[in-house]
């Protein structure tokens, strides 16, 4: 039945699709699988975390209980039950959350999407922090806006320095809780500030916050989207705190966003799967996570220690680093003509891998930075893994 | 810790936001879900069908055999060994498909989504059927083409009417078998034709297959995909074969192609649930398909002939209708003066229910056209609700 002699199609691609780029983490992590590395570059949680029997114990429960409405068609906004113990979670703080804000997304990447898919138009100013998490870097640049960075330091983003970038901003995307690069937090004043200088300015404030539960010690600090529900967009996942190859996220936004965001995920996906909603609702609603998350913080407090010990002992001086107080990343600063690329190419080469630190960068990067992940890895291959790589940086002083 | 007295955001959205409305069927199913309607407008496949007890099983033994790995992130493109039960699948007619032509999506709709993302500017030309499915509208809306409609009969799209409008589209979208909405089948010379002259023009040709399996007797015809690998993007779904529920679809696209559509899977929400993609194919491998769509076809074919049957007798003079040989639609033209839209609300005050034909155009829409659906509706409603429209059809004659 084939046809004959068909011309070869000249494929022409969206404008948009030029801006398309594989995560450079997920480049690396094709080649850092093989058992022999000492990878710090993933930036996957701990299987040792996941749940499996309870998850297990939930998918026989709802397909028994409730098979023909969890393997049918669902409602795009999602699962009530689940979006409404989502949103009782949420409100704490003074704040009063609605199931009605609160729309279930596959994974928090596809909140970014639609964030981005809703915000921004071509050369729509978006805010950004220095560096900043490189899976919303991607979904935001498909639709083309022109990044500005905002200053960040050890206490995360500087406040004072939105006003010089604020005007005409369509959003400010903020990590504040163990940031993806860079493990840090933002404090509970700059929180306080940040909140109010974005209201001043009448600029849509994202606060996605996958790791806030993973604290080592002490309770979570206060989030932002309690200090000012109709400005701040809040993202959540359940992919740090019970597993992530389910896809599940969700993003609680201001009413007149969450329509449209409900709209825009008709379009693309119709709904997230509806059993999995049921199950990650069985699983959860009954205080699971609260006894679960602890073992979770436990596990990635003891691992971060021994690789921040292993860094004491191993880097020469010069080398600076972030001293998370939770989550999955450490944030290394090499001294200013150490190459994180070319270190990390010696690195493989001796089976230790990272990710440098540049692609984190939405505008000018910083070549001498490098993140590295604790989460995955026995303390015993951390600390061979660190000492090999204070070697390596030590010859380039 | 609340901001005292925040501006209120005016909120921006981006123009392709603005395209963004709310599928009507979505809207009415809100309407028709009370138990005492007979809603023929569903486009939701029989729960009687869905294999509840080998999903639970498959759920049972993955997370057994490989809780950890199921639960864990996976590869954008998908779980390997389903992808590579798919290429072998549609490997037939003499087509050689890969498995790297093949991108596992979150239900078919995020496919048609994609294709959108990196093939659609703003402006681009993209052709349609008269009428089409509204999904793909929808999804590709969001990308602000401007929509050509084909010419389409009873044996589907007219490949005579494309040299017309092909000059710089960007792509054809078909769905050749059982056609939502019209039920139609593109014939075998017309689909011959059809990716003929779309290679002769080097437009890329979507092939939407959703109900290719649901043939109620006879082999389903040929795939356009095998005519012209290099040419035809192939899209296939669990939905309508095993559940939709659990949201897996995939599409098949020449390398070229293949490549973009991953990049933007990685943007959009990095990959489809690594367990759903597990199970299915735990469920398939051993050919249970071959065993459970003949039961799909036997209940679809019985419903629609009772729904034909009921039709010849109670519609009147000058009402026609499609007689599709599968899939889960009648498509109804009545007399030029009826417009559907009012005939569905006095269907509604007499507890019927159908969707009014005109939102499947993208362009000049007949208003006298309606879609029924006879899937999830015992035969003794479908013939009561049947009499009741032929009867409010009569009186406006």
């Amino acid at each position: 039945m084939k046809i004959e002699n068909p011309n070869p199609i000249n494929w022409r691609f969206a404008e948009r699709a030029e801006q398309l780029q594989a995560s450079f983490i997920r480049e690396i992590l094709k080649i850092t699988q093989q058992p022999e590395i000492i990878s710090f570059a993933g930036g996957l949680p701990s299987p040792l975390t996941f749940p499996v029997e309870e998850m297990q114990a939930a998918f026989d429960k709802v397909l028994r209980d409730n098979g023909k409405v969890a393997l049918q068609y669902g409602p795009t906004d999602g699962y009530t039950p689940l979006r409404q113990w989502i949103a009782d979670a949420l409100s704490v703080d003074g704040a009063k959350i609605v199931p009605e804000q609160i729309l279930m997304t596959s994974g928090s990447q596809q909140a970014l999407d639609l964030l981005g898919k809703v915000l921004i138009d071509e050369g729509s100013r978006v805010l950004v922090e220095t560096p900043s998490y490189l899976g919303a870097l991607q979904a935001f640049s498909v639709y083309r806006p022109e990044f500005k960075s905002v200053a960040t330091d050890e206490h995360g983003l500087v406040p004072e320095s939105i006003d010089a970038v604020a005007d005409g901003a369509r959003l400010l995307y903020s990590l504040p809780n163990f940031q993806n690069p860079t493990g840090r937090t933002l404090s509970v004043e700059r929180r306080q500030q940040l909140v109010e200088t974005c209201a001043r300015h009448g600029l849509p404030l994202i606060e996605d916050d996958p790791y806030g539960a993973l604290s080592y010690k002490g309770d979570p600090l206060p989030k932002m989207v309690a200090m000012n529900p109709d400005g701040v967009i809040y993202m959540g996942s359940f992919s740090k705190v019970l597993t992530p190859g389910i896809r599940l996220g969700y993003v609680c936004a201001p009413l007149p966003l969450a329509r449209r965001l409900e709209l825009a995920k008709q379009a693309a996906d119709l709904h997230t799967s509806q059993l999995t909603q049921m199950v990650v609702h069985e699983v959860v609603k009954d205080g699971f996570l609260e006894r679960h998350i602890p073992k979770i913080r436990q596990l990635y407090g003891d691992q971060c220690q021994v690789m921040l010990d292993a860094m004491a002992q191993h880097f020469p001086a010069g080398v600076e680093w972030t001293r998370p107080g939770g989550g999955m990343f450490i944030w290394v600063t090499l001294p200013q003509h150490i190459n994180a690329m070319q270190l990390l190419d010696e690195a493989i080469a001796q089976k230790v891998a990272f990710v440098p630190g540049a692609p984190f960068y939405a505008n000018e990067a910083a070549t001498n930075t490098l993140r590295l992940s604790f989460v995955t890895v026995p303390p015993e291959r951390i600390r061979h893994g660190i000492e090999v790589l204070g070697k390596l940086i030590a010859a380039k002083l």
